[in-house]
């Protein structure tokens, strides 16, 4: 996908709502754990009931993983079905990956090619040559984790390396990198009131902000700080969406919750133009 | 598997050998590919002749998600296969994840449990509350990058914090985290200078050591400065053992490759006995 069809679905929609694919067979609605494939009947009744309020679906691998085949079968599902039906879509591999240079360029290939993700999001402690081939493949996006919503952020990521914290150092080098028109950052909707300097380092790189509900993050504040002229954000949202409810008007109420956040997402963008 | 039983095996053994299973179906020999399941019987013929040289196996997740779902199903296959017929095998889930608590729990359980892997290596990036939840289970071990071996390691790893490099502050700080005894290390022996460093700050966790052989690395270097009284070193070796030869003698060449490896440490051993 070209950058300017996902910029063209959020105007279109008046939204940047990403939901999160978490799905957790313990927290759905019990009637659908007889089907045949349980996980892959709520994605797709959440995506049928939601894909006009978001422009982005992220299953996160290890919701699936954990269902091992059988959850990697019910993954390619979702994503095959996500493309069939909605290729307007941006999708995430929420994936987290990274490994030595020719390692990295299996991964790229499992989420990029195999599956026909969008996007994936990799960890950059291992360098370059760990995220490049991921940035080798055209119009794909690598979403790099910079700033992370969990409390452990705070161990690393904000420590300071010749007067620059972890986090900042990674978004500057990053883009120092090979293809790196195509990088998009993790920034945890937890720490909005870092946004406006990342901003200043990363002015025209996409941002994935999640936390914004169970993760307690505030998205007038995200806004605030972190739109740019692409509107440049991608707010996810998982749990307060997906488990809106857990009777059999599942689909319906994460509907409404999507739409509550959609709305807040108009506002935003009408009171810039 | 308690620590001390693969200590035990190192000393059976004389080896503290790990054979990466990273498998390519480009690289390994043609006339496997008319098996069904061509990677698991290629994997099943390398352990059947190495597992009396080798005291541990790696395959990297990267490898077998690059083939989607018969792919995790060789993996599944490849790991079963070793603890029904090699209990005394400890095995490496080479998977690099890492993530918010509740989602490296998901992960914890996909390798610990659903797999049943003795271990599996995780990124440090997130902190505390995405690796803690992987220290929770009881005889798993939690093998933390530190030092990787590539190019890439020097862009973050090597940059000081407070003066202390960003790799031995996640070794330092890591070792206060709660079941921190379930920790091992990843450094790679391209870096084997850097262990005598890593000694001083993790003198009992044992350290697993990718590079040796494809990668550069130098045996006799990584154990001059990295063996400690249990011996706390796992060196991995992966392509130079697996595909020592691509034709149907496959499995007795890595045999040979590996006995070579075997050799070199029994004589480590045998000099400090």
């Amino acid at each position: 996908m070209e950058l300017k069809h996902l910029i063209d679905q959020i105007y279109k929609k008046e939204s940047f709502l990403c939901i999160g694919l978490d799905v957790d067979l313990e927290k759905i609605p019990t009637h659908l754990l007889n089907s045949e494939d349980p996980i892959f009947e709520f994605n797709k009744a959440i995506i049928d009931a939601t894909h006009q309020l978001a422009v982005s679906y992220k299953p996160n691998t290890a919701f699936y993983e954990a269902y091992g085949l059988s959850g990697w079968k019910s993954l390619e599902k979702t994503i095959s079905y996500l493309n069939e039906n909605y290729p307007e879509i941006f999708t995430i591999a929420d994936a987290k990956r990274g490994d030595i240079g020719n390692t990295s360029r299996m991964y790229a290939k499992a989420f990029f090619e195999d599956l026909n993700f969008n996007s994936v999001t990799v960890a950059p402690y291992m360098g370059r040559d760990s995220v490049e081939p991921f940035l080798a493949f055209d119009n794909k996006y690598t979403i790099l984790l910079a700033l992370t919503s969990n409390e452990g952020a705070f161990e690393f990521q904000t420590k300071r390396i010749d007067g620059l914290e972890l986090y900042k150092e990674v978004i500057k080098t990053s883009l120092k990198w090979n293809n790196s028109d195509r990088l998009m950052y993790v920034v945890g909707a937890t720490k909005a009131e870092y946004l406006s300097e990342i901003r200043k380092l990363a002015p025209d790189n996409f941002l994935l902000i999640p936390g914004v509900g169970a993760q307690g993050g505030d998205l007038a504040e995200v806004c605030r700080y972190g739109l740019n002229s692409d509107v440049g954000l991608l707010v996810n949202s998982s749990r307060a969406i997906i488990y809106a409810s857990n009777g059999k008007d599942f689909a319906a109420a994460a509907a409404t919750a999507a739409r509550d956040i959609q709305r807040q997402m108009k506002a935003v963008l009408d009171a810039r133009s």
